[in-house]
């Protein structure tokens, strides 16, 4: 049982380094006969791709999905879905200095010591590449939520500690950073020429908003909506912490306050982020996930070799300041996955 | 695919409702030949027993451990573990007035909504009470861990805005809210003070540790260490929220500041929590969860009937002040359990 | 990952020893709002009971089945069902010289390399009796399917040799047997009676005939539905072989015989055995599975003991002369769960 | 949960139609550090290639397979392997006018009925086209057994009614059928002329003989090694019947026949076929399956279009006579992959 699948019904399983051939992605569970073209995946690769990053990498390769398998004449037909990337743009010699080096804060030593063996180039297959599956994935499942009339959306709240005070959503889209608040989007931006003058990185927080959530998703007691959310968005290679709802906050507040007055037409406030007792409530839901800092920094950094002798390091390349925004449609996928997926496991205990 | 069941290797599957006739587990993959009594186990339930919380139910059941099977002459078979705990106090008839009520910060709606029918006698399924199974079956997840010499504790570390400001362990065993820091704790029951005067309840925050874990544990990239520790922690009713290491604290941190530098000697601090692209790194594992305030408050309250008319509610009787401490068993169990399950499934996969 | 668990959407997890305090099942899947009584279950597990069988085992234990959780007024609440049947009629002390001594055709071997331990007591995990909670789980899954109209029968076509030559199945409930062929019953019985002087035990074939059964159940590639039929049969103590259809017989075909030809009504003969591609066809399904000889036998025979030194072995007492008839409602169980497990499965496919 | 995923451990997942761009496999759980080539691979395609067959297709591509991933300077990484294989030689015009007609035998009608789409080319999904992913995921499930030393072979036993009365191994690579019996492979060949004449296709059996499988594998009680590999096997688009030992034999044996009895240096005897309680003993495994005639046959048969109006039908091109022997690798790959399954299940039960 390797990790690299994720769901029950609406599964999905990636493969795929940062520097290897390709990467790509098997859905196995997908519905029959839903429209689906190359473009619907695409348009959402495009908000992940190289240089939509704040100070974005070099690499500029299209990540052109290609559709393999599971779709004939414009419908998908029941079968396993396979989507791949090939990596086009590759030049693995920068990295061969950092064969036998674990840098801070990238998974180098664990996976040596895990296996005994690590393709070192890009980080391998824990490179933040490793998304490519994941949102190509999402942008199906977005697909099955449209036809249930259920919006995913995920903007940036918090920037190297500048926070949103508003939830503007239209200004989202008017801004790099898709924050919904424009003036906090200004500030993050001095933020990141703060980070980019000292050659650092900063962290954040992503918020996850999903509207249209019908009631009656989530398996208790373990399959909890929220819990599988919470797996979901913590496999996210940067992500540190989730919450749902009031989520850290409810550790200050009084049972009165944090209790979600009911009224005939539904909850009165929305502190329980959708779902009570792990199953969707009806109301929107409200997720939240810490995003580290991106641990590729340009400042020299004193770590170890494979020998675990100590080693000075100065990471080279144009890297990103921020996972933030590039980030937001993984965390969009894997929420859309987990709706999808529970949709199907609700639908089948129905009775006639 | 219902949703009782946790873990591959190490799997648990829970039974049984607040008011039914019983509760319990069965355990299916545990190893042959562990020494195994029903003494561990009821050490564990009786931490999480009624009467050990603040301003406990009035519930007083002995909550005894009966194994049904797997254990043969003292020793586990490698066949199931069927536990088992009989409900011996129990009076439903206060919940008869809320058959047809919905309970704010209750899943009492939830429930309804999915499944057209809901126990409603003590919260049925949806009763913190479910968490025996975890307790009894995370009994035996510590004792396989205790052979690998890793250790798992859960502690008190913010109740009713009151933080601890210290990790003083010892201090742990020596005030009734599990909390490392002595005068912290005695705060914390001065608010728990407060808030039986407002007949009110109380969040808080957990942290667990765990001592001992061995570098390699995790199943990237979906199976990650931190995101089955995320779910696990996630699926308790109370918890919403999950973090590990510096947690929502990276939100505000510079990539220099986050990296954990790697010197001879191994970490030389751990902000990123034990856990490096989702592989336990040697270092101690650092988690927290956010826990709601008990939602059964002696508040009246606004809220609907089954026909969504509005109605008032006062919940009577004596419920616990907060969650914590009872909860922190439950949180030991489910991360003694997913490591227990990791343990197994890296073994798997090492050559001869 | 423990063996214990069955099915994906309707799921069973069985525990229990034969001469252990008691056996059950645990059901996670079930939909909600299903009538459900234990009489339901006990009428199925009377017909697999000690004294159903031939020559039949001393053991009269009533076999009572309670329900301990997952019904409430009568009703299925969607939660896991949780079903016991105690061990009540046990007496271990004819099993004590048997501690060290392998049993041939027994899993004693086996269970003591796996395991290195093992509950020799009426074969401890690997006995028959642990059937209990299959077919306790499978009067569950025939519940289900009997809203769908679905009917799952099982009878004897062959028994010591003597082939059941006609389908009569009115005769089925006329003998004691449950085969279709009065009159092949009859020399059955004979053939009973000439291994019951022999102190010597009988194999035979068991077929199972599903009428209803509803077109497009079935997941290809791998969880086809005579794959997981196959396996679920195959997963039975005594059963060898398996075959849908036409069967072994196809090894004798031509493709012009084997075909079945499609007409406006539907297929003209089922050679297929109602599944084509590994998904239902709507035509009946029909089964074989091959039952050995209950290895049980009061003949003296040749093995070893823990020490591997050579022993002579009589076993005592009384026991059945064939796994058949008893082992019938067991095969009952298996399909019937594998087409709700399939039933639920499908219906998560639907687009709405 | 769709069913193109096989295993546990070791897990394949695989897609792909007939003719479609390119067929695959990803392979989840394979262990590190194991040197895998191509070539591996490409050896076991070639043996179920077209062109191999008996009056085989015309479709003459290389099927070249690619690994994609996972495989880092000529070792496993741990990660997940992406073999794919493309579809060069495709002509899908021949198929146009089976658009609207279900081809008897075939999954034509139920893949319709059940997905309410179909790719009919070549038989879509459905072809056994298919089993290229599983024979590429099955050598290296290979490559993993021998390492432990065990090898996995499957030979021709029965074709056309033509049986083999001998088991001599190295006849095998000497006939083109594979079987082991040299005057019985020359019947066979005289069959196959006769089926060729008449336009028609033949069934067969095949045997499958595991050597120096270790004792101790397989999962009860429903994970039974048995009951994997009657599900492996008859997942298989054209088996129809399993068995193991002396599978249907069992019905005419009394029980003191088919009791293995063991001495010192092990079982006197094999008809348990190597497996007792669903656990291996040590002894070699055998299997049988039972292979239909493969559907496509050059007669005129009656079936219905989609508007279930009858039609005379007469299919097109040259097909194989036989899916024997082009299916003895896709046996072995299927048995491979579930005893590779296995062993890694054992070993994460091991205590240290």
């Amino acid at each position: 049982m390797g990790g690299n699948s994720f769901g029950t019904f609406f599964r999905i399983t990636t493969w795929g380094e940062s520097h290897g051939k390709a990467l790509g992605v098997v859905i196995d569970g997908c519905p029959a006969q839903i429209g689906l073209s190359a473009e619907d995946i695409q348009k959402e690769l495009n908000r992940r791709r190289p240089g939509q990053g704040i100070g974005s990498s070099l690499r500029r390769e299209g990540d052109r999905v290609e559709i393999l398998s599971g779709v004939f004449e414009g419908l998908t037909t029941g079968t396993p879905l396979s989507l791949l990337v090939w990596n086009e743009d590759v030049d693995s010699s920068p990295y061969e200095e950092l064969r036998n080096v674990f840098r801070p804060g990238h998974a180098d030593f664990t996976y040596q010591v895990k296996y005994g063996i690590r393709d070192h180039r890009g980080g391998g297959r824990a490179s933040a590449r490793e998304t490519v599956g994941r949102v190509a994935a999402g942008a199906i499942a977005k697909r099955i939520l449209k036809m249930e009339k259920i919006r995913v959306m995920a903007y940036t709240v918090e920037l190297g500690g500048v926070k949103a005070k508003k939830r503007d959503y239209p200004e989202i889209e008017k801004n790099n950073l898709c924050c919904p608040d424009g003036p906090a989007a200004r500030k993050m931006e001095e933020k990141i020429e703060e980070a980019k003058q000292r050659k650092d990185t900063l962290g954040g927080i992503v918020e996850i908003l999903v509207q249209g959530c019908p009631p009656g998703l989530g398996e208790p007691v373990f399959d909890k909506l929220e819990a599988d959310l919470a797996k979901g968005l913590m496999s996210i290679g940067a992500v540190r912490g989730v919450e749902v709802g009031a989520g850290f906050g409810v550790a200050k507040m009084f049972g009165s306050e944090c209790n979600d007055p009911l009224g005939p037409d539904g909850f009165k406030k929305n502190d329980a982020g959708g779902i009570l007792g792990g199953i969707s409530n009806g109301a929107d839901l409200l997720l939240r996930a810490a995003v580290k800092p991106i641990p590729s920094i340009g400042l020299e950094q004193k770590t170890v070799n494979h020998s675990l002798q100590p080693v000075s390091l100065r990471i080279q390349g144009r890297h990103d300041i921020s996972a933030i925004p590039r980030i937001l449609p993984v965390c969009e996928a894997m929420v859309a996955m987990v709706l999808a997926d529970h949709l199907m496991r609700h639908k089948a205990q129905q009775r006639r």
